[in-house]
């Protein structure tokens, strides 16, 4: 999605795809594995600057392309946080964002104290790895987290309360190598089992300013504390008029999807001015409400990566889909349609909330959205 | 431009493209030329729709494809209006369109007595192959003309009248293969040197009702009356209250690329979907104002087809462009930048023409756009 930008802004976007099917491979220069270093120094050493569409590039690749001269945004210090969850609460605790109670432990005596201590109940996250839901698991007793326990080594778990939220949002901001910061509204984000299925901006009246202004110092102290480049998505519980931190993305995120199609400037056009050194785009809204509904699972005759496929099949659903809203903006990823695979998103915006929202669905749950029906 | 749209449909776009070199190299799956019959039929071999960025494809290929059974959009008989002004003129008579005066020459008599009785100057247009100015002559006398006259054969040449018109505006619609119709709003589009150099959008005040309702029910009664599907530029003279057909372009126009950052529609998804019969999308404005400026010429550092150039030079002058409007959507084509040549453009949509127009020059003046300055 960062391509079409790319192509607009005349910045030559070179992609170091996982695998010859991906989405990313639309644009591959390079096919082959982020985890080697052989294939990444190899891949960047043209390059002027390097980013990232997920956090997962091993620690010693980035410093050794930082090494190189190369501008890697976001810092590897930064990158270092979204990569370790313990890391990230020990950070953003210095830095002093609000963050749920937190513990590392490392056995049951100390699971279970927590556990205790907020309530009978709590949350254990491995530090490394997990998304979507996996890595997360709700325990009343550190036996059921034992198997976790017995393999996290001197390195442990975080443990967290489990916080009474009313609803959960996210802060998207995006930070230039140059210190300029432009925010996008704050958005709620409606999860099941986990994975972010609808996402609500509003330019009036889903929030306090009160609540919105606290989520933009709350984002901009975490941006600024901890060299942030790039687009930021700070996720966050609201708890009557507080906000407490949940998870930190340092790309373009899935909560920012919306931006597409509904703000001056995309999260994937801001974050190449960003990493770029460039002037930062407004993030005002070019609609006063819009939802973001994903496509979890999708039609098969519609999401698959191949050219071939039923194509009279496939007219007649995407067919059927955009005939229940005229304003609907499909986006489909080149993903194989499978269960509990995120393959696509719709967007709708219109002057009201309830209205995007009835519509985002009608089109999604049309393409197959198993998260929505 | 119409790849980002063909991604997010699904849609697998599959390009014949001119030259290595070229914009659509971009997506380009074959190069060739669209004037070899054997080249464009295997490129057509397994595609299930054929449609085109430019009118030029000749008659008998169309035809050749058209037997082959592949649908083709805008049909053949609807192209060679676009391919043949002469024809396009008797065509547009007989569905009762409002023309300029025009006549047949093919000769000097012909010509002389076509210019007295319009009142001593006139217009004349070889009837094939002209665009942007090129093949467009105003005549006093028919010497003005010998040397096109000389070699028009029993074909003849187009003369029309010099309308003295107000302003000149753009109707731009949508068929589909189904029947379907969207129309966008009316614009104004300024030229110089008949090159289009701005487009104006608005939600209001920048024509009366009744031209607008006489602009759609014309390109309605075109669209219908040739069959097009696709999208239809009628590209025509305001004089007051009246409006009087120019020219006619058979595909996403420039005069459309407002849409791209303006309408909830682009005209680029809007035709893909309208030649694969699915059903059409919102053509409603996303901001009350937007104004479209052309890059003609450019800075040669921003503007280059290749991945070579001085990237820091690059960087200050799309960052000095950039900086004067935040709201600005920047579009480079990838072409080297040349005299006369159109190599990008700049949308700005705010709440005033006046100001998106000031933001829109701007941007394209410190881009180099040699028309603006």
């Amino acid at each position: 999605m960062m391509i079409p930008a790319s192509i607009n802004l005349g910045i030559e976007l070179q992609v170091l795809a996982e695998a010859e099917n991906s989405s990313a491979h639309l644009a591959a220069t390079s096919v082959g594995d982020y985890r080697d270093m052989g294939t990444v120094l190899a891949f960047a050493e043209n390059l002027d600057v390097i980013t990232f569409d997920h956090e997962h590039v091993p620690q010693e690749i980035l410093e050794a392309l930082t090494a190189r001269g190369k501008s890697v945004q976001p810092p590897a210090s930064a990158l270092a946080l979204a990569q370790d969850k313990l890391w990230m609460r020990e950070s953003l605790s210095k830095i002093g964002a609000p963050l749920p109670k937190w513990a590392r432990v490392s056995d049951v005596a100390e699971l279970d104290s927590f556990i205790q201590a907020v309530g009978g109940k709590a949350i254990v996250k491995t530090p490394i790895g997990g998304y979507d839901g996996k890595g997360v698991r709700v325990v009343g007793s550190a036996s059921d987290a034992s198997d976790w326990l017995s393999s996290s080594g001197s390195t442990g778990l975080l443990a967290e309360e489990l916080v009474p939220f009313d609803r959960e949002v996210s802060q998207l901001l995006a930070r230039s190598t140059t210190g300029e910061i432009k925010f996008w509204p704050l958005v709620e984000t409606v999860q099941r089992e986990g994975i972010c299925t609808l996402v609500r901006a509003s330019q009036q009246g889903l929030f306090s300013e009160g609540v919105q202004n606290r989520a933009t110092e709350i984002a901009q102290e975490i941006a600024e504390g901890i060299g942030l480049t790039g687009v930021l998505a700070v996720e966050m519980f609201q708890v009557g008029e507080e906000l407490l931190v949940n998870e930190l993305a340092m790309r373009p995120h899935n909560s920012g999807h919306w931006t597409i199609d509904g703000s001056v400037t995309s999260q994937f056009e801001q974050h190449l001015r960003a990493v770029a050194g460039l002037p930062l785009g407004s993030a005002e809204m070019t609609s006063s409400a819009v939802v973001m509904a994903n496509i979890i699972g999708g039609k098969s005759e519609v999401f698959y990566s191949g050219n071939t496929g039923d194509v009279e099949t496939e007219k007649q659903i995407l067919g059927g889909a955009l005939a229940k809203a005229p304003d609907a903006k499909i986006h489909i990823y080149g993903k194989d349609a499978r269960k509990a695979r995120k393959v696509g998103h719709v967007t709708v915006a219109t002057e009201s909330l309830p209205e995007s929202e009835r519509r985002a669905v009608a089109v999604a749950v049309a393409l197959g959205a198993e998260n929505l029906s």
